[in-house]
This record gives C-alpha cells, sequence and structure tokens, in this order.
C-alpha cells in the first residue's frame, strides 16, 4: 500500500541481491517516497570500505570479517560466480548496457536521501566496527527496523 | 492488508523458490483477488522457452543466456539439487502427493488472471530476448512494480 | 503499516536467516503485535524433533527426510559453513555477544504467543509427519497463511 514510505530488509550480501535492493530503494526515491534500507548479517558487506583501519578483534569474532568480502566491489553473485569471474562479467554487461553499477546506485540512493540503517547485533557477531563501515549510517537494533516498517506500506526481506 | 491486491517478485530461478511464488500467487487469485508477479534477474528462468529462436548476441550478453537453464523444466533445487537429481525427486514426491507441478501451477495462475510481468533491465543484462521467454508477458521497469505494490496490501520478494 | 499485526513465511532452513527471522517476530511480539510464522519447505527442519520416532515412508517421500537437518541444532548457515564449522562458531560469537540463540528466541517466541503454523503441503512432500516436529503447531495451507496475511501490515518471506 501507498504510505509514502518502503523499507527494505537487505540481508544477503550478493551483488545481484544487491543491485535488485538498491533498483528498487532508488526507484521508489525517484517516486517521491521515503526509503529506509536495514542492512543485516551478509548485507553489511555492501557497506564495508575497502581499505579500513585496523582493529584488534577476539580471535573468534574477527574471523568472519577477515573472511567476508571488503566492500561492494568485492561481491560476488549468488549463481554462477565461478570464484568471481561471474560477478565482473555482470558488471560489464551493465555497464555495455548503460545500467548503473552498484556504486552509481549507492550514491544515487545516498543523494535521494535514502536512509542506511546497519543492524548493531549482525555488526557484533560478524566483528565490524563502525569505521569498517561507509560514513553516514545510523547503528540500529531491530526494533527500530520495526518502527519504520509500522510506517511503510512496502516491505520487503531481500 | 487486505487491499484485494498482492505482488511478488520472482528473484530466484530455482524450482523449489519458483513453486512456492506459484503456489502463493494461485491461492490468492482462488482467494478473489488481483496478482501480479514481478519476474527479474534468475526468475526470467522460469518464462524461458524450452526452443527459443537464435539470436545472434554479443559474446558477453550471450554468456549468462547460454548458461542459464531454458525454462521450468530444467530449473533446480536450491538445496540438495545433486546435479538436477534433487530437483527431479522433488517432482516425483510432488506428483504421487498430487500436488501440482510448477508447469500446472503457471497454467492455472494464467488462466486465474495472474499478472506475469518480466523486468526489461535483466532482461538486457542476463541476454534474454522477447521470444525467448513465454507468451503474453508484459516487459517493465521498476517503476510498473512499484506502481503495482503501491496499490498492494501483501508484497514479497522470493 | 501498523495494522498490530505482522506474518514471516519461514522458506529457508538455514542458521542465519532462522536467527534473523526469530528476531524479527520476537522484536515484534514485544511491542505488542500478533506475529504468525508459516513454516514451509526447508524451514519446516528449523521445528523438526532432534530424536522423533521412526515412522516407515515410502521410498521416495522418505528420502529428503533422511537427508536434511534433524531440529535447528543442526542447521547449517548459508554462506561460509564450512561443514558446520561455520555455524558453531557463529554460535560460540552470538554467546560472547550475550545473544540469545536460536533455540532461546524460539522459545521466548513461543512464551510471547508468537503463532507458529507448518504447511502441510510442504510436510507432504520432504516426508515429515506431524510427531517428528515440535509440539505446539497448526498444520495449515496456504489459504490460512493469506488469511493471516490479509490481517497484518508487514509480511516478509525469508
Amino acid at each position: 500500500m501507498d504510505t509514502g514510505k518502503k523499507t527494505l530488509i537487505v540481508f544477503s550480501g550478493d551483488l545481484d541481491r544487491a543491485i535488485a535492493a538498491f533498483i528498487i530503494a532508488t526507484g521508489a526515491a525517484a517516486m517521491g517516497d521515503e526509503v529506509t534500507m536495514f542492512f543485516t548479517f551478509w548485507g553489511l558487506n555492501i557497506l564495508r570500505k575497502a581499505k579500513a583501519p585496523r582493529h584488534h578483534k577476539a580471535m573468534l569474532q574477527g574471523m568472519f570479517s577477515a573472511m567476508m568480502p571488503r566492500g561492494s566491489q568485492r561481491l560476488g553473485i549468488s549463481k554462477m560466480n565461478f570464484g568471481g569471474l561471474g560477478a565482473r562479467m555482470m558488471r560489464l554487461v551493465m555497464r555495455q548496457q548503460h545500467v548503473m553499477s552498484l556504486e552509481e546506485l549507492m550514491a544515487s540512493a545516498r543523494e535521494q536521501g535514502v536512509k542506511l540503517i546497519a543492524c548493531r547485533m549482525s555488526m557484533d557477531v560478524l566483528g565490524l566496527a563502525e569505521d569498517e563501515l561507509i560514513d553516514g549510517l545510523e547503528y540500529v537494533g531491530v526494533a527500530t527496523y520495526l518502527g519504520e516498517a509500522d510506517k511503510a506500506g512496502v516491505n520487503l526481506f531481500i
């Protein structure tokens, strides 16, 4: 339903799903909607800086962050990734087709005022500190997401 | 909420998720709802013809379509597929249990007037031409989906 | 939209997605919402008893249930599972971070009155009998889910 607001939970850290999420978000924002994207679990990898300050992490907590992709440029696709080759192909075809790249979509989302919020609990579990993620985020709990969803007419889990 | 309308984004091209999507769609249509299914990315494979006219495609653009499954009969399941064996087993058990096959569900959806719309941008990225997909689709952009979602009370991303 | 009711379709049987589903469900219940979780396909594995009565099953029907994880303790994570090691790591880090385990979240959901309903058709396809699942469930068809979703303002597919 149209309430002028939409929310997306971005759980997945796959390039293809991230692109879908940001196309929906920027499309809705272009139509005048307020959009909130709640990044949780693997979806946080989309927001990682390629080069982040080093942190001394507890061993277990540091293992996920050490092995997960550092930022949007390193994401794989959910099918036919072939060790990153599929992701590169998808990026190339998108450029040929004059489709915005994930990074351009992310920049466009921010210019249009899409609100990006990061799940604090997932950050703790995956061992990601605030300064390892891109700037301008809010760090929140599930209650904040639920409050936004209660105002929105379209809510998706991606 | 009940607005008499529901939408489904079908992003996944897995047999099990496709079945779930069409069971929800046909169930809602049987209860009198207007249903729109928006096929994007791998979900487009559900709509491919098994035998389609050949197209001369740019090399990169043709690579995805050459490697992706051609139509509903060739989809794998998302877990325990074992090179297609799992999908065959699931089809067999469904027949034993008198559950409609994916193809029967798709036919039923169309008879009941479920609207099938295909994401034009994804078709371009994956190298799929209109005549490679089943007939009777509309080819649209994300704005069309968003317009439908704004009228619907239940919107899912599958 | 806030109608005081939310529904979640739990299609996935991955530990990480199950945790996300129950965090959303218990969070919403804590805020006073009525919550219904509809378990279908692999999501049913979350509800399996670790030790269930043996059933004589038709060969094909028994194959899925024989190979699928028996209950919440045996679920893998959707990324970096490494044969169960990833799931164990995630559980350990969650305990260190004082996040509730999946089993605690499930108990909390039930205490708060979250309604758990299981898809009868999926049970038949995957060969799961009622007494192989935890107690207190309702066994329903898609029409029951759709009726609940029609009353809910937030509906997610996980």
